[in-house]
């Protein structure tokens, strides 16, 4: 590997035109309001912004979004070849945060690598034995949370799954209660 | 924004074309021990490794990397869209990550959205001024530094620019010294 041999020169080749192709994406991006498709899962979260039939929340932090019907929407993702633990969800989780939460719907999606494979949706009622417990906790004196996760397995038993579309019956994901 | 209506089947398609083209680049991360470019900056990541000729170290949190001739470097990157403010460190900077700043090369590389604009690097020793300031605010009192910044244009003024490549004498940057 000496730097601008042959190889070196077909290494850069080659990210040079994988990297042209990124224009359009990055573009598409911006248009649903992603500065950046490589931060804080920018394209993943313009690909579940898409499929949902979402938009994002302009400037506000953690990429949050409305479904047509005006409701809010928490969208989670997981990629499960870098973590099995459960869907994160935020590293100073208080009361108040916790409210917000229910006060939301939820969209969960289940990646491999960069390959979306489910997308789930669930109302915030359906999370509330997590939220109460989430309270418990800090009524137990603690100043907040560390990023509380909600299982994957949890999500796969009691969300609607909404991707892949059925082809016969896809489900409106703002349908739900 | 009727959900799969002409519209929104258009977007999904759009979208669907647009994600096809990303399992090249992918694949190509993965080569370099990057598991997901849509994380922690990776696809940047990899096009910075391959321009400046190094190697990532596996299974290490940060994604720094080696020089052909075995050297450690820090890789920073910063997006001049979304930050103004410098190329970030570490949200918990202490003595011993000092300390290791002071034991390897660094290399800084300079994003408007998803291009790369310019690449510098650096040895610790142009650093220092800035170590030696950290060091000092450690040694008033506090446990540790949230996230000192390096500011652009002290990196302008002071690094190596390898990027874009000089066409008629391109710079192997662990050449510097």
């Amino acid at each position: 590997m000496t730097f601008r041999d042959n190889n070196h020169e077909h290494r850069i080749l080659r990210l040079d035109e994988l990297w042209n192709q990124l224009t359009d994406l990055s573009n598409f991006a911006r248009e649903f309001g992603i500065e950046d498709i490589f931060q804080d899962n920018g394209a993943k979260v313009l690909q579940q912004l898409i499929y949902l039939n979402f938009r994002i929340i302009p400037g506000r932090e953690g990429h949050d979004a409305y479904s047509e019907d005006a409701c809010e929407w928490e969208m989670k993702s997981i990629n499960l070849e870098t973590s099995a633990t459960g869907f994160s969800t935020n590293h100073h989780t208080t009361h108040e945060i916790i409210n917000n939460y229910r006060n939301v719907k939820w969209s969960f999606a289940i990646y491999h690598g960069i390959t979306l494979e489910e997308i789930y949706v669930m109302s915030p009622r359906t999370l509330e034995p997590f939220f109460s417990q989430w309270d418990g906790q800090l009524n137990e004196g603690r100043e907040h949370l560390n990023n509380p996760k909600i299982p994957v397995s949890f999500v796969r038993q009691n969300g609607v799954r909404v991707f892949p579309f059925d082809p016969n019956h896809p489900i409106d994901p703002q349908s739900i209660n």
